[in-house]
């Protein structure tokens, strides 16, 4: 089992070299496994799709979802060749595959340039005084998208 | 200044309604603004498009950075119609628009079933004993990709 693991993290480390190398952006890889065998891949892609959400664990989220015609890996596996940002956190807990495995940590991301940590302690500065500023107005519809769709017939959660 | 803010907080609101009723996904809407224009909607469409990461900020960004042929928002502003939720906070830090405005507050979207809260407290856990174990597996090469970064000649920075 340890040995299936590391095979499929070694495959997430060869992706994030090779696609790199080959200019698709940062240095960093993932594939999603189920029933023991690799459903999607994904590399970073930010700079050459001109896409800031196309992280590598984002990108192989989005593959597995399309190849297995759902919007959840229950039961799926992601190997990713770091461990994740605050953004691809999030896109896994919104995927929910059973369990992530990576290999380097965010300490040596941040050596490399990439700094989740800040993220990490922005997200618990308040709203108004972050870096980026996230305010808040008052609307008298703000609740209505809400309410709406707690009365909605045949509504599918997620 | 404000009017003009709320008009496009609106806006967000009325696609969070409008896409939400059409049977998209989740009652969330966005716009990215540029010198007082939309350059970009998203809305969520993570059960009609198998895309978990299909958030109305996530997918606006992208739609944006397409527009703009740009893999960051400098000099933009991103209205949504609800407190972004782990994901989409981490999208925006990558994607750095100037400010966020939103609407409706994470409490609102608990109310609806929208358990963004989960999500910010499993970051604070320590990853290997998370809701989804995020387990790390030492490896000689983890860090391999990070060293051929760092030397990259012709490096984009992101």
């Amino acid at each position: 089992m340890q040995n299936e693991r590391k095979i499929f993290l070694r495959k997430a480390i060869q992706l994030a070299i090779a696609k790199m190398e080959a200019g698709y952006g940062g240095p960093f890889g993932a594939v999603v496994v189920k029933d023991g065998k690799i459903v999607a891949e994904g590399y970073n892609q930010v700079t050459s799709a001109n896409d800031p959400t196309a992280h590598a664990e984002v990108v192989a989220i989005r593959n597995a979802c399309k190849a297995l015609g759902s919007y959840q890996l229950v039961g799926c596996e992601l190997y990713t060749s770091c461990e994740p940002c605050p953004m691809c956190l999030g896109a896994i807990y919104w995927a929910r595959p059973d369990a992530v495995y990576f290999a380097a940590t965010k300490t040596d991301a941040q050596g490399a340039g990439f700094d989740d940590q800040f993220i990490y302690d922005e997200m618990n500065s308040p709203p108004a005084s972050r870096k980026i500023p996230m305010i808040r107005i008052a609307l008298p519809d703000a609740t209505l998208p809400f309410e709406r769709w707690i009365s909605k017939e045949g509504r599918l959660d997620y």
